[in-house]
């Protein structure tokens, strides 16, 4: 029998290196994880290099790659993909920022870059977008809240380029920063005015909105000024469906990987009380893809707790997270019509509280896999599989394969 | 703890095929080598195709890429990095060759390749730069003495290509070659010219010298005639510092590392008593390799010995300066604060007495590395653990990854 469907489980920065909390070894060897280890031992393991070897991987590259859009030719920036994460149609062309509202003083210094941490900023967007005009430049945005003090922007118009800098100073005490552009050339000057523009007349707009101005009686830091950053050309991607013959659907709490997701076609699935963090409904999760494969015929779910505790170096807090995953997996073990593929995007050691480039461990469970006798999820384990050391390029082609939806190059 | 520095250990032509003299097996298996072991032991290891499987490496070409220069982009001919490795400073554009004094007789034939393996030709090459002028190609050149009869030749100038043949025969009792383009196109055949031209005045300064006058008095044989190969186009290196933020160094005997060492900005660290063969000073290249990893982020030592012995096809020698070589790297046990990197640039078996496409046996060892259960550093134990297959083109950027110095694609 050939399953007809691929499930690809991605745990966010799951791999490590050698942690001294754990006596020396990695939160995955650590854990106790019946789930992971019986799907490896159904399975076939390997490790694999998610761009290529010795690339250290953002968290964006990565997915690209897993899902097979090389990153060196579609990724410009972080900006569209979070816009198509908080809701905004991108088309290819458009120009996509990351935002976040901060405070500025009187003086115009930032005092505080997430402005009090804010958490509703509709009607502060919602301002924005009815008041702020880039109509002199041909130029029409959409301008959306992200999760608390988060936006969106993307800009839309002729001969706009997307090589311009922050206006965020990083720090606080300072004057927010000019936009520049990177390149000598008009497009990019453009985006640059175009940019200072926005938050010229935004600045204006928040300094006096009755939301701020209560903010102010209340004692807390108004969100009166608007920082933004990782600004990056919407790619042409072809649609996913088209590309593979597989509708499908993604599934996360990150703005980013929904953002992904969408970018490509992919459908975004919501699911209550995911949160991206240790307390996310990972059960919810794990249920709602089950679901979604009964319409659709692929599934990409996102868990991002362990890569959130590599970052912040807490290693026996991610050996946790990860046994807690590793129960939340347990429906899959039934899962008999598809390929399930489990991987991490990149290795998030907690000794360095950041991506590294190390390779991450991968499992191929499903009809036709060559088994062979790796019994742990782990990256020692599954460096000694069947499937070798591979490319994440490589692993989609392999699933698709599996399911018989490759295409054949020759007779 | 994250390690800030690289010592990347190259035992050139290290690795074998089995030998009938080893009873089929290979010297680094037949070697006791308990430091290597230990390294291996403490590492992660690995075996590497340095340019790529099945592609036969020069040692030229392997350095070139394990220092992360694409030989396929920069590399054009040996000429220019032993131009280099000779103390001339090379310019892009710049061609250099390889030369050696020959003998020919008075009919111009050549009678001694070696011209009686002359030392000291330091007059001779004083000679040839003093009398030489290629002025009337609009072309300047620097002529230098190498080791024993070889030396070196580059040349700058306007419109000057580097697809030119030799004038060696290769043989003795006929006379040299015409040096010719390679290419029909002007810029080498401008080459070819000069080429001859430098030959021709050459000869004339050479014959009349009293330096050789007295060798045939001595019943020597004179260095009459300069034979020159290995034409290439010195590249555009991207000085190693910038491209990496380390500082380096290099540490070898051979005039050709060196070269490739200083043509990408490493400086070359003199040791006394290093000769590139079987009793080179190898302790002082190892506790030299650790003084200058005070002041350096970067140092690459190679080691050469390993790779005469494959080149004479002796499998007990090269089993010994194996042993010898182990013993000499004792102290880079103690040494806790740096990436060490161990491997060959390429096999050289002695079964062949040439370099072959076999992949090599690597290590990295230090802080972060995902230790595997290898034990022993040999072509066998290696092709078994956790770094799997790889290419020389990942080897530095994983090191790299470890010291934190990779940089982030993405976010």
């Amino acid at each position: 029998m050939t399953a007809r469907k691929i499930l690809f489980i991605i745990l966010d920065g799951v791999s490590d290196r050698p942690c001294p909390e754990l006596g020396g070894t990695t939160p995955l060897v650590a854990a106790y994880t019946p789930v992971l280890d019986k799907l490896a031992a159904e399975g076939i393991c390997g490790i694999m290099d998610t761009i290529a070897a010795g690339v250290r991987p953002g968290s964006d590259t990565a997915h690209l790659a897993l899902l097979g859009y090389d990153p060196y030719k579609y990724y410009t920036g972080r900006g569209p993909l979070e816009c198509e994460g908080s809701g905004i149609h991108m088309e290819p062309g458009m120009i996509g920022f990351r935002c976040n509202y901060a405070t500025i003083s009187k003086e115009r210094l930032v005092t505080d870059r997430r402005a009090g941490r804010i958490h509703d900023t509709a009607a502060l967007s919602e301002a924005i977008q009815e008041g702020v005009d880039l109509s002199k430049f041909g130029v029409d945005f959409v301008f959306r809240s992200g999760a608390g003090h988060r936006a969106a922007l993307a800009l839309r118009g002729p001969g706009l380029g997307h090589c311009v800098s922050s206006n965020d100073p990083k720090k606080e005490g300072v004057a927010p920063l000019t936009v520049k552009s990177l390149k000598q050339a008009p497009e990019h000057e453009k985006t640059a005015m175009v940019c200072n523009e926005f938050v010229r007349q935004s600045t204006k707009i928040l300094f006096d909105h009755p939301l701020n101005q209560q903010r102010v009686k209340a004692g807390l830091n108004p969100a009166n000024v608007v920082l933004m950053r990782g600004a990056g050309e919407m790619g042409n991607f072809e649609p996913f469906a088209a590309k593979y013959g597989l509708p499908g659907s993604v599934i996360s709490a990150a703005s980013l990987i929904t953002g992904i997701g969408r970018a490509v076609g992919l459908t975004p699935v919501p699911v209550p009380g995911i949160t991206g963090s240790q307390d996310s409904n990972l059960a919810g999760k794990v249920s709602a893809a089950i679901k979604e494969l009964e319409a659709k015929d692929f599934v990409l779910v996102n868990i991002k707790g362990a890569d959130e505790s590599g970052h912040d170096g807490l290693a026996e807090q991610k050996r946790n997270f990860i046994e807690k995953a590793d129960a939340a997996l347990e429906p899959l073990l039934g899962l008999t019509d598809c390929i399930i593929i489990v991987c991490a995007d990149h290795s998030t050691p907690c000794t360095i509280k950041d991506h590294s480039a190390d390779p991450v461990p991968v499992i191929i469970r499903g009809d036709g896999v060559r088994m062979d006798d790796v019994v742990r999820f782990n990256e020692y384990a599954c460096a000694r599989g069947g499937l070798g050391r591979i490319t994440g390029a490589a692993l989609l082609p392999t699933a698709l394969d599996l399911i018989n939806k490759a295409h054949k190059f020759g007779a």
